[in-house]
């Protein structure tokens, strides 16, 4: 199939579900759809396709076997301040939200799932390409929506090599382009990367776990600026300084800026 | 295995063979000790180790069957330059020169073949991590010496998604940085990227070819300015942008700063 049949395809497609396009920014919403797919199942359908559209995808944010002691610590130490004790042994959110991680884009937008399989069905999100735990890229990010910053727990696998030994510069800009994106996303609706500019300081050595910051430095209409760091887990050694810059934009800028 | 035992024995392998070292700058030479192994083979010999030491690795910058009519055209242009006739139909080096392209940096050391099967010998690089052809990364450096630029012809595969139906952001920094750290080491011998500074201005449609250009701006002490930009193959559209910094470093530089 020739790319610009694919185009046409995906703007069709895409063009049916804009209106039910669920951003980063009410993910809550759409975890409680899924949770509930009756809601939107036809009682009285007989081809399997709306069934589809309620499909979870496989959450790639969750630990596996793969991780690491330290990544563990870091999931436990963030992950219990997502919920925390209120009144009468009830539980309500916490400070940090974990955010699911799927292997396609298109998969955080309601029948996503389904989408994907019609849609350049063999693409798949450059971070989640790999399917060996621990191989590549193994992290978890979480925000603080009132602080207004996120935190990424990040594993380096051994195919992320560049200089021996090491990670390679574009699997490091390749996770903060990840995590700003997310954050941005997560503050202003969908955008797209407009500037990265990156700072290495010192190199991460191939198998460790650092640490991702990110914080809102400002919106301006259409952009939102962010600064990020990597650092060692206890934040003693910095390895990288970004800003980024994003812009807001329509989904259905993609059709057309391709 | 801990990272710090790999870390010794990564420093007393590389140790005993820093010396042999072969950076980008010196390819001719190397090329033309595979091309007669015997010369470093000792023929009394009764174990394997030494014949390891004159191993050809795979070279990733050759055709294969994924590449696109587009891609193969490209290179067909490039390629024929690199050869050019000379007097009584003998050939010498045309102005472009195709970079060899393995799957570990380790591989451009002499022995670096042997030390990648005992030296974390499951990481690969990352731009060449993925087995299938025409999956993820597919490209082709040439380096003009005389006018001090690069061209690289790079096919993005369907596992680099980032956007639905485009490269991820990280994708094509991944690419700026390879492409433009592979430049400096042409120039200045091994290198390590300081900065990069990457404006996105168009998207690139997953599946398509696009040509990655770089050129020297300038060279003080041990800093090496590129500058780098991503455009359709027919040069008529820009995708980013791009300006980066390397240090020049000792490789041992790497056992100390991990």
């Amino acid at each position: 199939m020739t790319h610009e049949s694919h185009r046409v395809q995906m703007a069709r497609s895409l063009g049916r579900l804009l209106k039910g396009f669920q951003s980063l920014t009410s993910l809550p919403a759409m975890r409680a759809q899924r949770s509930h797919p009756s809601a939107c199942v036809p009682c009285r359908t007989t081809v399997a396709l709306p069934s589809l559209f309620s499909f979870k995808p496989r959450d790639f944010s969750l630990p596996n076997s793969s991780w690491s002691s330290e990544m563990m610590r870091l999931y436990d130490h963030y992950n219990s301040q997502c919920e925390v004790e209120a009144e009468r042994g009830e539980t309500r959110g916490g400070p940090w939200q974990r955010l699911p991680s799927y292997n396609r884009s298109l998969k955080y937008a309601t029948g996503g799932v389904y989408l994907s399989k019609i849609i350049q069905s063999r693409a798949r999100l450059f971070t989640r390409n790999i399917r060996e735990p621990g191989a590549a890229f193994e992290y978890v990010l979480f925000v603080n929506k009132e602080e207004q910053r996120c935190v990424c727990i990040f594993q380096a696998g051994h195919l992320l090599e560049g200089p021996p030994g090491h990670v390679h510069g574009g699997a490091i800009a390749t996770m903060i382009d990840n995590v700003t994106g997310t954050h941005a996303t997560v503050l202003s609706g969908p955008v797209m990367t407009a500037n990265l500019n990156i700072n290495y300081r010192s190199p991460v050595p191939l198998g460790s776990t650092v640490l991702i910051e990110s914080s809102l430095d400002t919106k301006e209409g259409r952009k939102t600026f962010i600064s990020c760091k990597v650092t060692s887990t206890d934040g003693s050694k910095l390895h990288t300084e970004a800003t980024a810059l994003f812009l807001s934009i329509n989904v259905s800028h993609l059709l057309r800026g391709g």
